[in-house]
C-alpha cells in the first residue's frame, strides 16, 4: 500500500510517500511544503491545499497518515499550525482517502520501540527502515517519513489482529 | 456590497450575510453551520467546507470578513477552532473572494464604537443596526453578524479616506 505521512506547518509543512507491504518500504517521494513568510495565511493555505490536492492526484495514497498536534507554549503558534493541519485534514477528506491521526508518542513506539525516543534516534530508524543514504532533511520531511511508517506498523497489526 | 462576516468554531461556526451601501444594512441570512461531535474531525470540516462553499455560490458576496483568534487559556479548544477557521481561509481565498481579518476589538469598535463594550452591548447594537425585531441567535450567528458590520464600517472609512 501506498501511505503519505504529514507533518503539519504552515511555513514548512513536511511529507513523506512510501510504499509497503507491510515488510519492505520504498520511498516515493518526500520534503515539504514551504510557503513564503511574506504572504498572507490565506493565501499560504491555498498553496498547501492545491499542492496536497496534487500530490494525492499523482500517488494515490491508500492511506494518509498525520501526526496530532500537542501544544502547551506558544498559543499563536499553535493556531497557526492547527490552522494548516484542518486544510491538511480537508484535502485528506474531499479526496476520499482513509485518514489516520497518530500522536508523537505513538510513532515513537511504532518507529524506535520506546516513547521517549530521542528526535536524532527517530532520524536513524527512518533512515535505516527506509535504506535511506542519508537521514532525510529538513526535520519535517524526516517526521512525515515517520508518522507514515507508524501507519504501515499499525496497519500491519490490525490485519494480524484481524487473522 | 454583500458581506459575508464569520465566526470561526469547529461546533458551530457562525455567519451572517448582509448588504449595504455603507449606511443602510439589510440582512440576507444568518445562522449557525452545525456539525455533529460524535463525527471526527476530517468530516466535520468537510461539512464546513461544503457548507461555505454552497453559501459563497449562493450570496457570491464582495468581501468576507472573520474574526481573529486570541486564546490564552485552554490549548486544545484554540486548536480545534483554528483547524475550522483555516478551512474557512482556504474557503474564501479558494473561491477567489477578497478576505478580512478583525480582531475582537477592531469589532467592538466598529460596531459600538468602544473597545470594552460587552457581549450584550454588542448584540443590542447589531440588532439595533440591522433593524432586526430580536437579538440574532445563537450567539455565533450575532457575533459573525457582528463582523460583517466591521468590514461595511472599515471598508466606508477606506473609502472615506481614499477621497
Amino acid at each position: 500500500m501506498v501511505v503519505i505521512g504529514i507533518d503539519p506547518g504552515l511555513a514548512l509543512m513536511g511529507f513523506g510517500v512510501i510504499e509497503s507491504d507491510g515488510y519492505r518500504f520504498k520511498v516515493l517521494d518526500y520534503g515539504v511544503i514551504d510557503t513564503p513568510a511574506h504572504t498572507n495565511d490565506g493565501d499560504r493555505l491555498l498553496q498547501i491545499w492545491n499542492e496536497l490536492n496534487a500530490m494525492f492526484q499523482k500517488y494515490k495514497p491508500d492511506a494518509v497518515s498525520i501526526e496530532e498536534l500537542f501544544f502547551n507554549k506558544n498559543v499563536k503558534t499553535a493556531i497557526s499550525v492547527a490552522q494548516a493541519r484542518g486544510v491538511a485534514l480537508l484535502a485528506v477528506k474531499a479526496a476520499g482517502i482513509p485518514l489516520y491521526e497518530y500522536t508523537p508518542l505513538q510513532a515513537k513506539q511504532a518507529v524506535v520501540g520506546y516513547g521517549r525516543a530521542e528526535k536524532m534516534q527517530i532520524q536513524l530508524m527512518v533512515k535505516t527502515i527506509l535504506n535511506l543514504k542519508e537521514i532525510p532533511k529538513p526535520d519535517d520531511a524526516a517526521d512525515a517519513l515517520a508518522i507514515a511508517i507508524t501507519h504501515v506498523n499499525n496497519a500491519g497489526m490490525i490485519r494480524a489482529n484481524g487473522r
